[in-house]
């Protein structure tokens, strides 16, 4: 197993390993669940010399190679560790976790949709729906979202129905959303069933807080005149308009290869220089960033997602997603199809996972791919006296992952950039959540003001997607600090005013100046872009030889709303990372460096909204990490009078995180239905005097020679052309 | 000419006729210096039943052709319409232009530059500097920001000092800013020297408004400490880096041609319609934008651009460019070339300008590319159940044009999606402009806080880059309103409320809604993305047969800081669109519809900063057109008393005009030296249920039969690899 790199995920034979080493470490191996078998991260105090040293051409030895083990044993979910040298083979640590909920996946989904189904007073429900003929019922389960009114001891899930009126189960069941909702325990008994509001009234289904009661309200009879067109996607249904005709293929070709090089899971493309990850939670991390040898940053990698639906109406408030926490992006992460989730020279990355409760491995081909695009002009000048142009085209190498939760597809990408830019950039597309809705007299919609309604008798909810950027700098090192830059205007001068600065310093009233604060302590904070303000994350030690400053990255944010939920509501208590769009963080070292079996955990404060965010109560995320710090140093404080107050707080110079909350508000549009034109967020990370001047100052100038581009003749007859065949210049030097 | 569609630029022989015209009409032709000869587009009255017919199938009469000429006609800047219909021959307005400025182009700037070097006093203070052996002296005519301290009724033009330390005259000289400013006259005789502020004292250089004044000061002694290497970015250049070797080739064909069809200037592409114009100020502009057989946009375009710098000291606010008013878009449009500034299969359109005073037509070959690029994927679902994945690509049509403004460029581009969505793309590259900066003992920059020190003895000063986007939307027809959304929670329920309504609407605290208001009247308006505030162009008399709500385009704006400078300043009465980003205006309809020579033209409030930016003194702008309005019904309201009071400024319902003024707060990186890699700046327009469901919807779904697309193997040989050959399916259905 030495081959493998600290950063590496497990394989499929290191997930085998670990599995059999747990299945000895117990006396009765047949009562093991296995849930999850993943890398434990070694202790980043212990990589940072790892790192130093190979990037100075040495060999250190490695850290241990670590599995992190979350299994049902003997019905008590529990988390171990598992060291993986041959010679020392065996658990080095056992958890228990009580009152906590593994993450679901498609088995128990299967499983649950199955025992949902085969309920008889679910029948009785259905059957009093008087579906039309023809009709299959579909239900689709979902984690339970906390709404306090209910014990969150046990697993509960929901069951939403739909149905389908063809044979073909690729039907888009989401277009016929039924009047039903049930809720389930953790051993897959219906426990309730309940109907859902449906019309422009404030309907609230009532519920009682007792668990195992029973609805005895019959179902409304579904209102046939929902059944339509349109509603289709999948090619090889009917219904569907036919496919366009009008699209030319178009190739991408690379007759050298790529301007990648991969080893294992290192990437090497033009100056930069890092690894790719892979785990069953985060899905696509990256780890060690460089450019042109100096580091940026530690770790990438989205921590967390949360998708409140904003429909009060109950059970609806119940739908707030965390498909991290709860699906697992890594779970959830699609086989990527050549030519068609990825154009041109492709290099995929495979995933290992556990195939099931036997801890057998699983591999899920393709789960990343690499691959480069032109992304048009990277930079250019033409000097206007002599007509000469150098222009340079830009290459982007592109990191794509895909996931599908249940309706919904989420696109992750990091694109590189020659000029040091690096770009993450999520887009949402798949099908609405869907819920029904009521047919006025006239076979129309009714409005709701909680969704739009898309196709007859289907209301699309409006909903929040809300997703953390973990940033773990280095920049040029891990003892960093975040300065915070506005511009404001200057004072416009007064001629009457008695400080003779103001009256001289801004005599046109043009002048703006930026200001510039370090951000002290562990915060959250929010943007302003009429301030300009900007998010800066600075080593104070290394200074710019020609600015003077500290060499930095910037944060370039993607404007959106923070969490709508009321700051009381679950939503908020749970989704904490949700209330501002910036945070920080310092590092949590532990005590001890090189250690996996100390108090510290690796995967403390990884995750924003805590580490078990099934059915959480809250309390563990972002904002209580800094405010259980803020009380420490207090009591701290108040315990040592009148001795020197240490800063413990200060999260000046020193091992920083990062977090950048950013999402849309996702009211949806028509254009939306039935499948939804992918809605793009890009956040946006730019040396800012860091490099002495453009990094990208020795990319080659672009030629035609090399692009080898075709002009294209038009249709034009007009004969207007005057002694010129419209042939562009061939190259620009 | 009849062959010619109303919106296409006028060709050659239309600039050459209008010419002539001009010329048999006035007595002494020699008199007359053409600035610029363009298309003067026929009223939107005339053309809406024009192109109402022609999408009809019908062949309607166009209306005349008439070009616009602006000249100086003994010495009188004038403006003519002629009426380019061989029939009726003839110069149909001549409208004198007292107290304006035309725009500047290279051969005055040519002119100016000699004339400045040639004046014994500038070479007197160039000797003064004590330059070092082999120096060039360049002088950079700008145009002249007005400071309300010199009379603006004559053409007055500012020149700035380089040098460049080579013969090659591609050298970047902007790395060497001299301590000279010169202040030229309408007849380009030098009217004063100023030297610059180089300190970090706010050492204000004083000026006396008396024009003529000769600066007696003497020129600071150039510090030879300043020289240095790696300012440099022009190819063939010594002391560059090594031009990278590891990017390797990436082609991009299309074996069957392109997707698009493009018959003069009108362009058809998947199920867009529009026609492309050109310009010699705005450059590029759209005409008659329809989507599937509906009507979108009535014309897009680039209205002004305004770049202020931010650093008070005299006398850099004047400083203050408009580099569509003062410049021309048109005529700073480079020539692209093939394989560089544009990959693929490139269709190029040329642009029509006058060659210069005579009148002679000059054509700029290939001022526009239009060519297809792959966007990676468009809408993807994978059904869970099944684990069939319906994925589509997104095919993006790209119009691109490229201008040179002195030391900076501009890459403006249109991107449109096969969903409908229309994307607006500025990239800002080029070289900054520069200022000197002293050094200290050391030999380092002192610190300015005006600006970035950018190399030894340069100083890029902070400025901004504010775009105004003329939007003239037709959203299914031209009667539009401007709808403005905002989600907001819900207030959480209060058990204690009186209203039972407060008590119970949101139990759980999660509920959000938007609130819809319409702008009922013109105004400027500003951004919120803390309430997820958007801007909707709707039709209210078409409503979604699903949503019921009125069909829409939205416009997706870019988040920026408005102008910086205070509003009494010059720059802020003379950019009075940078005030508000979003502008909602009446389009100005004359009285009569289709006559050239009534008293409306079709220019007025075709740009936010009024149509002669060149010295203007503001008061023409947006603000200035709604606030004359709202006097003039104020007055109409006062005159009649006690009757029924129109609603003439009503914005509802109407022909309106929207514009969106975004950009940046240009605060250069050291990174943005020597040459900018591009900043990118994105505003787009989305259809909000508008189409009955997504528009992309038959696109066909992606296939590597199609695509052939190639995949890499890798360096990998840790044999992890259990089973499988790497390869990803090849298609997804």
């Amino acid at each position: 197993m030495t081959s493998q790199h600290p950063f590496d995920p497990l394989t499929g034979k290191e997930i085998q390993l670990a599995a059999e080493i747990l299945r000895k470490h117990h006396a009765n191996p047949t009562d093991i669940l296995f849930r999850a078998i993943t890398l434990s991260e070694p202790p980043k105090a212990a990589m940072i010399p790892f790192l130093d040293q190979e990037h100075a051409g040495e060999h250190p030895k490695p850290p241990a190679r670590v599995a992190r083990i979350l299994a049902h044993v003997n019905g008590a979910f529990t988390e171990f560790k598992v060291k993986l040298d041959k010679d020392s083979q065996g658990v080095i640590s056992e958890k228990p976790l009580p009152g906590r909920h593994s993450h679901i996946d498609g088995a128990y989904m299967r499983r649950a949709e199955q025992a949902c189904l085969a309920d008889p007073g679910v029948q009785e429900q259905v059957a009093a729906l008087k579906l039309p003929k023809g009709a299959t019922v579909v239900a689709e389960p979902w984690s339970y979202g906390t709404d306090g009114m209910n014990d969150m001891s046990q697993l509960v899930t929901m069951c939403w129905f739909y149905m389908r009126m063809t044979e073909d189960p690729d039907a888009n069941y989401y277009a016929y959303p039924l009047d039903l909702c049930v809720k389930m325990s953790h051993d897959l008994r219906v426990v309730k069933i309940l109907h859902l509001p449906s019309g422009n009234q404030h309907d609230r289904v009532t519920e009682s807080t007792a668990t195992g009661e029973r609805s005895t309200t019959t179902s409304k009879e579904y209102d046939h005149r929902k059944l339509h067109t349109g509603s289709e996607y999948y090619p090889t249904l009917n219904n569907l308009p036919p496919p366009r005709t009008t699209t030319q293929p178009y190739h991408v070709t690379q007759p050298h290869g790529p301007s990648f090089v991969v080893d294992g899971h290192k990437i090497a493309w033009e100056k930069w220089h890092f690894r790719v990850g892979f785990n069953y939670r985060e899905g696509m991390t990256l780890h060690d960033i460089r450019f042109d040898g100096r580091s940026l940053f530690y770790r990438l990698s989205l921590a967390e997602m949360f998708v409140p639906y904003g429909d009060p109406r109950t059970p609806y408030p119940r739908k707030a997603a965390f498909d991290l926490g709860n699906d697992g992006a890594g779970l959830c992460a699609n086989s990527l199809a050549l030519g068609c989730d990825c154009l041109g020279c492709i290099k995929y990355f495979d995933g290992w996972l556990v195939g099931g409760p036997s801890g057998l491995p699983l591999k899920v081909p393709n789960v990343i791919c690499c691959h480069e695009i032109d992304d048009g002009i990277l930079w250019k000048h033409t000097n206007f006296r002599t007509g000469n142009a150098a222009v340079t085209r830009s290459r982007v190498l592109v990191l794509q992952t895909v996931i599908t939760a249940s309706n919904y597809e989420y696109i992750f990408c990091f694109y590189f950039g020659q000029d040091a830019s690096l770009h993450y950039e999520v887009r949402a597309t798949g099908i609405l959540s869907t819920a029904p809705v009521d047919l006025d007299a006239h076979g129309r919609n009714i409005s709701v003001p909680y969704g739009t309604t898309v196709a007859p008798g289907v209301l699309a909810p409006f909903h929040q997607h809300l997703f953390c950027l973990r940033i773990d700098p280095a920049v040029d090192g891990h003892a960093n600090s975040l300065l915070v830059h506005e511009s404001h205007a200057l004072p416009a001068d007064d001629p009457t005013a008695p400080d003779p600065a103001l009256a001289q310093n801004n005599p046109h009233g043009v002048g703006y100046v930026t200001t510039q604060q370090y951000v002290e302590d562990e915060t959250g904070l929010d943007l302003d872009f009429t301030t300009n303000r900007t998010f800066t994350i600075v080593n104070e030690a290394r200074r710019h030889p020609f600015t003077g400053t500290p060499v930095g990255f910037r944060l370039m944010p993607w404007y959106s709303q923070t969490l709508l939920a009321q700051p009381g509501s679950w939503h908020a208590k749970r989704a904490e990372f949700a209330r501002h769009a910036v945070w920080l963080t310092r590092y949590p070292h532990g005590s001890s460096s090189d250690n996996h079996d100390d108090e510290r955990d690796e995967l403390d404060e990884m995750f924003p909204a805590g580490r078990f965010t099934m059915q959480s109560a809250g309390g563990e995320g972002i904002a209580s990490w800094i405010e259980g710090r803020k009380k420490q140093k207090k009591q701290e404080e108040d315990g040592q009078e009148s001795t020197e107050k240490e800063e413990k707080g200060n999260a000046r110079n020193t091992d920083i995180v990062v977090w950048h909350t950013f999402g849309s508000t996702h009211n949806p549009r028509a254009e939306d239905w039935p499948v939804m034109p992918v809605e793009k967020m890009v956040v946006g990370l730019k040396p800012v005097n860091f490099f002495e001047r453009n990094p990208a100052l020795d990319v080659p100038v672009a030629t035609q020679e090399r692009n080898r581009s075709v002009l294209v003749d038009d249709a034009d007859a007009s004969g207007m052309r005057e002694g010129d065949n419209g042939k562009g210049k061939e190259c620009c030097v």
